[in-house]
């Protein structure tokens, strides 16, 4: 059974079928109409580098070393200065996949470090269309090169330079070009008949947000629901050429996103969490709570809905589970095979940890989670305006200062309040009974955690993206400054 | 055409078609998948008794009498101490509805009056089991005596004496009993062959909120959660008998609800209200904007969406319209008939207006929302702990003074901004625009605009439902105080 996954950045309340109020997302509807609705679904990482590490190598970040020792419960991601990235150690699912003749690629977003040791056809997969960092720009080549974007080994071109994004406008053409890839990549392993895993990431809504012209003014919600459209309608057309040439019901498809919305590009550029509290960056649910669908017609009932606590982890267990694989044996893997929950409707005992660079913010168990430490961000940068609650402010959990609370808990019941408002009462009970269950959990899970080499602290601007393979062929090769490694800044 | 109006006290975030995160509600999904969801929809008060005089009029609260004047921007209601009621010269919908040889039911919470001359069997139905206040309590009998419940023209108990609520276990098995009075009502009408009205404005998810013994400690959400899988439950079984007597096809159903979730009761009696901010007592999207789900098989086309800008206030002049009538033409009826727009997905442009007592505190036109006032309660209520917006604060928006902004409105764009946490910036064109535009529309609704003479501005202990008709044979009567009139109190 081939594997398809949709990373995409999009708050869980972006889609219509989690009560966006413009309903903009038909085809996202239908899939989750004919496939299974995962209410209660996570990230690894409130920022995409760590979740992506993660849902390659289904281990936390803590483990495969996507973190920062730099400050205290930061997070970091892999900006193209960045000297680390994923380590030979870690076993990506695309390697794994290869042992069961699957042919990979990844479309879209890598951001698994961009030094060539760390280059995606390292690590299994076969194919690549898309850019190793985010696409923020235009840079001037001088102080800092454009991001480039690769086919297969070499670059083919950069960003603003080759790929064009109109900032001013939005208009881009990516996601039609990530389309067609994907579109191209499924007609040639279904004429093989080899069984491929394709992992589908893109980043229109990723600011800057971009749509192509036909869909920009198309939505509501301005410029991201207009790139959400762009997104809907790709998923849409990706789902009936799979089901056109016939492989549908042997290929399992998962929608998911890497971190919540991003509320400090709202209202132009940020999408919604629905009913959940602050965004990207944070560990409140906002933060990492995604949406989440499954399909695979003929196997997953029509209009299912689970409240398995999922994790963006268990598509690298799941999907090794569907080639017939068994997950790697010498290390801890923190993603769980969610087919007997999907298939069966099972529910799977597990908890979920939130992580904020190497701190345990907060772990969930059951309805039921509990906040070791609150931080959104400093005082310092929510005075020059950064604010990743805006609107939202609760007293005593959405801190400017890094609270602790180790020893009393903040907890809430996300069943009655999924908006994490009201603390339970310490003396209460069910207070008592709930932290009782999950420091247990909590005491277990340290005692076994060891800890990745960190990969995220060292930048230098000697390793960014000046000469890309590929780059003296189209004449786009820039000279590299000196070498000066100092400590990444993580400000949140 | 037979209309049956499902009235609940239930925030747009409350079902699971509408993104509430544990979706709960299968039956009212089902509906809203058969038939089509509202997303724009709003009720024409932030509080219940106006809300439900508007339903019935057409007619907004400042018309109809539904207001107050003590205080400015105040929302007033009808508790049992209150003096006035619906006026006579209004006309409600059940009274225009007999003309077509309507037979008219109301079960549940009435709340247009408890005095003599306000009973809703004066006011068009036929026939009522329910209340005419809302089922606080219990009380001693001295001071203040216990709510009745009425059938027909004389009451048959009390809430807490005969109709119990265990406020504890917050057990009562009120929705039950209001169930079988819907069906039971069906059936007969069905077997007569005669159209009916019924109007099922039950209470259960309202403070004190309560459920049967079977629903307690079924939700994830808590007793409020209980509270609406009871509902859900309900409002299956009276669908499902429509169309087992095979009167579906002739009966059109619409599902809303009085005002947004309160807030204050959260979490353990507080719903949710999705994206927006606010609930219930305010007028932002929080507390008016509510879930609608027209159903009519065989009629309305089957996962329909619409973004018509809708009012409790429309199903007035659509139920007319069904039973082929016209509405009055002496009166100005702010209720609009939406058959074209469910049938042949026109859209209708009409503007939302958001009062708060008589004072218009903003307007809605397209997807722009202008406030003229701001306004969530004052320092000393806030003080008190009696927050609407828990968690919520917009500088500047979620205002504890009230704010006049009539020369410069506050600006939302509600597409891109749901949450109404990102004002325009008044030297925009868009601003300028949309404020213009809007601004127009305002000039023209004051300016025809004959405010009804206020009912609910004088309070008397002597006017409770000391002895209700019905009251010596139950030997339920009790002595009324002196009278005793003064203005209400309003203070929010």
């Amino acid at each position: 059974t081939s594997s398809v996954v949709f990373l995409l950045q999009m708050g869980w309340g972006d889609l219509g079928a989690f009560g966006e109020p413009s309903k903009e997302t038909p085809n996202l509807d239908q899939m989750a109409a004919e496939g299974m609705l995962f209410l209660d679904f996570y990230t690894a990482s409130p920022l995409c580098s760590p979740s992506r590490a993660a849902l390659l190598t289904g281990r936390l970040p803590v483990r495969n070393g996507f973190y920062t020792t730099n400050g205290h419960a930061r997070n970091a991601y892999t900006p193209q200065d960045i000297v680390g990235g994923i380590p030979d150690s870690e076993l990506l699912l695309p390697e794994l996949l290869k042992k069961a003749g699957y042919t990979n690629k990844i479309i879209g977003k890598w951001h698994l470090g961009h030094r060539p040791q760390f280059h995606p056809l390292k690590h299994g997969f076969d194919e690549w269309f898309g850019s190793p960092n985010c696409h923020f720009g235009p840079y001037d080549s001088t102080e800092r090169p454009n991001i480039p974007l690769y086919r297969d080994w070499e670059m083919v071109g950069r960003y603003y330079e080759d790929f064009k994004i109109d900032l001013k406008t939005g208009e881009a053409n990516l996601t039609q070009l990530y389309l067609q890839e994907a579109l191209d990549f499924i007609s040639k392993q279904q004429a093989s008949q080899q069984p491929f895993f394709l992992y589908w990431a893109i980043d229109a809504t990723h600011a800057p947000v971009y749509a192509s012209k036909q869909f920009l003014g198309t939505s509501q919600r301005g410029l991201y629901g207009d790139a959400v459209r762009e997104i809907d309608d790709s998923v849409g057309k990706i789902l009936k050429h799979l089901q056109q040439l016939g492989i549908s019901e042997n290929t399992f498809v998962f929608f998911t996103s890497d971190n919540g919305a991003a509320l400090i590009s709202a209202p132009k550029q940020g999408g919604s969490n629905g009913p959940f509290l602050c965004g990207k960056q944070t560990t409140f649910e906002g933060g990492m709570r995604e949406p989440a669908i499954a399909w695979w017609p003929g196997h997953i009932p029509a209009g299912g809905v689970s409240h398995q606590l999922g994790s963006v982890m268990d598509l690298f267990s799941t999907s090794l589970s569907l080639a017939g694989l068994q997950p790697p044996s010498d290390r801890q893997i923190d993603g769980i095979d969610l087919l007997p929950v999907i298939l069966q409707g099972k529910l799977i005992d597990r908890p979920i940890f939130y992580y904020r660079g190497n701190e345990l913010m907060a772990v969930r168990a059951g309805l039921y989670k509990a906040h070791y430490w609150t931080w959104s961000n400093s005082w310092e940068e929510h005075g020059k305006g950064i604010d990743f609650c805006p609107g939202q402010s609760v007293a005593g959990v959405t801190t400017h200062t890094q609270e602790e609370h180790t020893y009393l808990p903040l907890l809430f019941h996300l069943g009655r309040d999924p908006g994490e408002k009201y603390p339970l009462r310490f003396a209460s009970e069910e207070y008592q009974q709930a932290v009782g269950h999950i420091s247990g959990l909590v005491q277990q899970h340290k005692a076994t955690l060891v800890p990745g080499q960190p990969q995220l602290n060292v930048c230098d601007q000697a390793v960014m993206n000046w000469a890309p393979p590929g780059c003296e062929k189209l004449g786009k090769c820039l000279k590299a400054p000196e070498s000066d490694p100092k400590k990444c800044s993580w400000p949140h």
